[in-house]
């Protein structure tokens, strides 16, 4: 058979199995579509193996296996393939002035708790104290008060609270602006940390020869009525890993400097014994 | 932003992405540069969603959740966006003569018995008696002996015994050619039969407006040393999903007559109770 009439076959393939999904509603329709378009059109480029075939149900598989509650292996497999952030980049609004978005990664838990203003959102998770504090504010510079501000990172040696073995919470919770849309909040200075990568994605990045690490940062959810939720982190300046992401999260924006304090008084009165950091950052909010 | 500005920020994170592979081995680089690009092209041509984003990951975990010994959403799912068939296509030899090969389905089993040449497959799966028949040979038409050929193969009811309540191994066995490449067995006449569709993949062919059936078929995998591995299928003329199956594995030339006799003797001079039916087939395998 001439190559011309492989690749006849093999389009007749992909029309068929675009054609079966003609019946679906307009935008079901227009996404399987393309996907069987885009996922057949890799199959072909590379020539697909069937060994490589049987190699992928298996990655998904053992993916599969590992995620629960705590774990979550294909938002880690779709971060590492970038399609997370570019799932970002298409739905970010391009408004000027507005706080930059980024992943939002496998770390978050519905169950944190609220603090007060001014109150600690590390919760015994190890590190140099942190004080975090500025405006939530819209992109016409209107302060927001009474936004939510979800909040959660690694501890000092890179982990979060669920990769924890003994259950508990720590490292994350949540708070309400104030009525000119200040916020403050303690937390500890974040560490870069590595992907977990003890699974199928680990596996495939140590295959690439990529590395695992993220480069320290802080996570932040706001959100307010009548606003567009913001999904962003604070990277910190001066970090060995901005350069090399393994989920290709940092934008310039984003990078802060977490100014060291070895003593002395934090803005809210408290002195910590051993010093602390102070990061001042403003989030801007695009309206509905 | 204008749209250019757009459509730059996200090739960006495409190149970025494609880039973090460079230094991966030849093939790996150029399997993992071709995924991310066909899987960004995706993203971007359909303006994926956060939400959309999010049942994407919500529908590979609960795929691997479902996912066990005994059942295989992820192989389904690539059943049905026909990625197993062009895979499939994409690997088999185009050696005139040969039997065309077809999907493997997510139902074969390795722990299935021997049987002597003239046993029966469908060890107590119910149905009527099907006699099958035929020889193994090469593309010169010399018989392969001592070539092995495992049959799978659903009940009366479309039931794998995977899918049996009680564990049981039914309408599965391996058995070897004779001296002349000879084989036959005793099966049942296999039935159409749904996919397993209380899943993911189920909910999604719902909301397309597919349907989950498959027609009519015997599964056969026939190795042989020096030989390529054929798996393919045999399927019955005049099922009514030939047109429709829902893994699109038909192929003209696997659908055989399935002839009934009423009564009499079948080849092997046995007669069952109520007649039986018989199926001749002869499995073409290429050369190594
Ligand atoms: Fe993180
Ligand atoms: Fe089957």
């Amino acid at each position: 058979m001439t190559e011309t009439l492989a690749a006849e076959r093999e389009q007749a393939v992909t029309d068929e199995v675009v054609a079966s999904f003609d019946g679906a509603g307009p935008r079901l329709r227009e996404v399987l579509q393309s996907l069987v378009r885009h996922l057949h059109g890799f199959a072909r480029e590379v020539r697909l193996s069937e060994r490589e075939w049987e190699a992928a149900i298996a990655f998904l598989t053992r993916a599969g296996h590992l995620t629960d509650d705590r774990r979550q292996e294909f938002i880690l497999l779709s971060d590492v393939l970038g399609l997370s952030m570019l799932t970002v980049a298409i739905n970010e609004p391009q408004t000027p002035g507005a706080t930059e978005a980024t992943v939002f990664g496998p770390f978050f838990h519905d169950e944190a708790p609220e603090i007060p203003l001014g109150g600690d959102i590390a919760r015994g998770a190890a590190g140099t104290p942190c004080y975090v504090s500025g405006q939530v504010r819209d992109t016409d510079g209107k302060p927001i008060a009474d936004a939510r501000i979800d909040v959660w990172e690694a501890d000092e040696d890179g982990f979060y609270d669920v990769q924890y073995a003994d259950n508990r919470s720590a490292g994350r919770a949540w708070l309400r602006t104030g009525p000119d849309g200040e916020y403050r909040f303690w937390s500890v200075l974040p560490a870069p940390y590595p992907i977990p990568h003890d699974g199928p994605v680990g596996d495939l990045l140590a295959a690439a020869g990529r590395g695992p690490m993220r480069p320290a940062h802080l996570h932040f959810m706001v959100t307010a009525p009548g606003y567009r939720r913001l999904i962003t982190h604070i990277f910190l300046a001066g970090d060995p890993h901005l350069g090399d992401d393994a989920v290709f999260g940092v934008k310039e924006s984003l990078v802060v400097e977490a100014v060291r304090h070895e003593s002395g008084p934090a803005p809210d009165g408290t002195a910590p014994e051993g010093g602390w950091a102070g990061i001042e950052f403003d989030l801007v909010l695009v309206q509905h």
